[in-house]
């Protein structure tokens, strides 16, 4: 509320000379037409555009860009998954639209009047809550991932999937979360915090169930409320989620309908039959939980060709179900050499880091690949060496470098490297 | 990918007991009924769901939760304002499809592929670019909040409007913007730095205009591509808009298709007739660029009915242009007394910043007031100074703190107080 020349006196606008600090990028940037006059003034301006949307929708020139690859098992609706288009997105957040989905029975129509989480098994005071209940409750907000245990699984096969980033890599997403700390509804019913688990279950026709341990649920677990702002969206789990931050996707329970807080784990058959990962020597790992740390490099990735020598940008996605991404390293070379990326700050715990680093393609066959390191000093391992200790057979927790070939006329393809 | 003994040792569950330390606000929750045996089966529990979507929407029951209070002027489709509905939503992220719109003449449905952006004027190498090259260049991400000036203007009026949160403050969202710092195209043209102005011209049928000093265009400035992930809106001004992180919206020209570098600004009608604001000495201001520092409590808040005492949660949202909201006192005595809120981290410069307060309600009248303080040491100010000091006709950048009355019954109303 103050006149420019007060504004400058009182700092507002930072002096920008030093911002113009030569990068070495600028002044070759790429190909752009010189200007002679200013253009024709195009057809869109000539008419008033559309009035209000009271809910709006993506460009119809981007009626591309949707989940891609749905797998659904056999005979089934909705059992199976269907990922983010990773290649064709940018930033931190994915759009609640675009948000994988992972569903075991299909997505069920859940009466939000009619829904009632019960909370019972070894407590002082067996409850059940409506959703207008918890919505009284203190909350929390906060940006995680959300990641699939068994996103990337093809890539335990012995030949590069012909696939695109969203394809291989989409079974993970992020959201800003909101919702009510799990902890306080523990304290509410008086829960035995000496019982070592809970059980969560969901209002799916599959009743998707998983034994959650009692000290993730009393760390950073959330009842999910909302995602992005509005409420959660009926793929997610609407209107009532667990959230466990940074753990295997399957365990954040969609559409929770039931808690009960148990001895020992229930040997759910997704804890059994499924999401466990089978090794080299024939045993199986079970309740393995935090998503390794991992990144995807999404542009250039399969699908996208590279439009001619000079200068692009290469950017993806890193993250860490142990913490916080340290640092992301890129090679253009296949791994002989590798640079620094930049992070987007802020670089949030269990949450998807945005990396970038400029590149002056020189038009000659490369082979790009970026290494995620994690506050934790978890480094992602390259293929041969995750191949060689974990087997092929795991199916769940994959997480090698990923490596994109960029072919001299511009074309990038998933390869082993 | 390690059994759970293995990751117990290795410390990656954090021990609960300091988590439970008592907050003061458990076992006093919300009323629950007590649970008997398990509930019913509910019908959505007895056939599978439904299968996958390309595109996501909100669920059927949500289907209230729209933007708001749309105003166009007389005669014209779109040139006018619709709203967030801020009293439905959580977080700091706006989902896109409720980010509030402001358009001067509809929507222009611009073709991508057709779309050029011209920069010319005071520069060595007038050059047009089109949305592929710009896709070239290195980009950041930010989350910022956008307002525009014109928000809560209906707040001069000498009596209360009788309006929702969304209608009155809902002219401010929140998003993830990701594109190309302005300062790398104005390099790649060879701008003349001691020009001290740019014209930014929408492609929109208005041809909306605005002269932005050249120090902001170097300093924070972005040419925005993506909004939440996915590539901008039509009407948040795909294919192409400028971002003044903090600035008034309506500089923040959506559709760009022209930066012309000037010596002077250019005095369009968008900065001459309109976005001034009319002091009481009968003088106006010119070019107030930075939001002011500002709050609103969204829950309660008029058209929520609080549902009879006992806890709640008091939550709304706070920013400035002029920085970091550095804290948020919120009163339920009508201004007599003051607690801090919580503030969601990451508190971000020039973003949305979520704050709550758990409430204890004891069922009487009760006047919630939120008033915001950013780290230059900007405090929200009462109404009554603000009226005072600027006057009832400015129109744009009203900041005043906002009052809600929750009568006995629960009835929430905005109230001058």
């Amino acid at each position: 509320m103050r006149p420019v020349a007060r504004q400058s006196r009182r700092g507002f606008l930072k002096r920008a000379a030093a911002l113009l600090a030569a990068t070495g990028l600028v002044g070759r940037g790429p190909a752009a037409a010189v200007a002679a006059d200013p253009p024709e003034l195009p057809s869109w301006m000539k008419a008033p555009g559309a009035g209000f949307s009271p809910y709006g929708a993506p460009s119809k020139h981007e009626g591309k860009v949707t989940r891609t690859f749905a797998r659904s098992q056999a005979g089934t609706t909705g059992s199976g998954a269907i990922r983010a288009p990773l290649e064709a997105l940018e930033g931190t957040i994915t759009p609640s639209g675009l948000h994988f989905e992972r569903s075991h029975s299909g997505v069920p129509d859940i009466d939000p009047e009619q829904h009632r989480l019960l909370v019972h098994g070894m407590v002082k005071r067996p409850l059940t809550f409506s959703i207008a209940d918890l919505l009284r409750y203190p909350m929390v907000s906060r940006v995680h991932f959300l990641e699939c245990s068994g996103n990337s699984q093809l890539l335990y096969q012995a030949t590069p999937p012909n696939l695109t980033a969203g394809a291989t890599h989409g079974l993970v997403s992020c959201s800003d979360w909101t919702g009510v700390p799990l902890r306080l509804l523990l304290e509410e019913v008086g829960a035995d915090r000496s019982a070592g688990w809970i059980l969560a279950e969901g209002a799916d026709a599959a009743a998707m169930s998983r034994s959650i341990p009692m000290a993730k649920a009393l760390d950073d677990a959330l009842l999910a409320l909302f995602q992005n702002g509005e409420r959660l969206r009926p793929e997610n789990g609407y209107p009532l989620r667990l959230f466990l931050p940074g753990w295997e996707g399957n365990m954040s329970v969609k559409w929770l309908r039931r808690l009960k807080v148990v001895p020992a784990p229930i040997m759910t058959k997704d804890e059994t039959s499924r999401y466990t990962d089978l090794q080299r020597d024939g045993t199986s790992l079970m309740f393995t939980y935090p998503m390794e740390v991992k990144s995807v490099i999404t542009q250039p990735s399969q699908g996208i060709t590279v439009q001619g020598a000079g200068l692009h940008q290469i950017s993806g996605l890193a993250w860490s179900g142990n913490g916080t991404i340290k640092k992301v390293e890129v090679s253009t070379d296949g791994g002989t050499t590798w640079r620094d990326a930049t992070l987007t700050m802020p670089v949030l715990a269990r949450a998807l880091t945005r990396f970038r680093l400029p590149w002056r393609w020189d038009g000659a066959a490369a082979v790009l690949k970026s290494r995620a390191i994690d506050d934790a000093g978890n480094v992602q391992p390259e293929r041969a060496k995750f191949i060689a200790e974990h087997g092929s057979n795991a199916v769940f927790h994959y997480n090698a470098i990923a490596a994109w070939s960029v072919a001299p006329n511009g074309e990038v393809k998933h390869v082993y490297a």
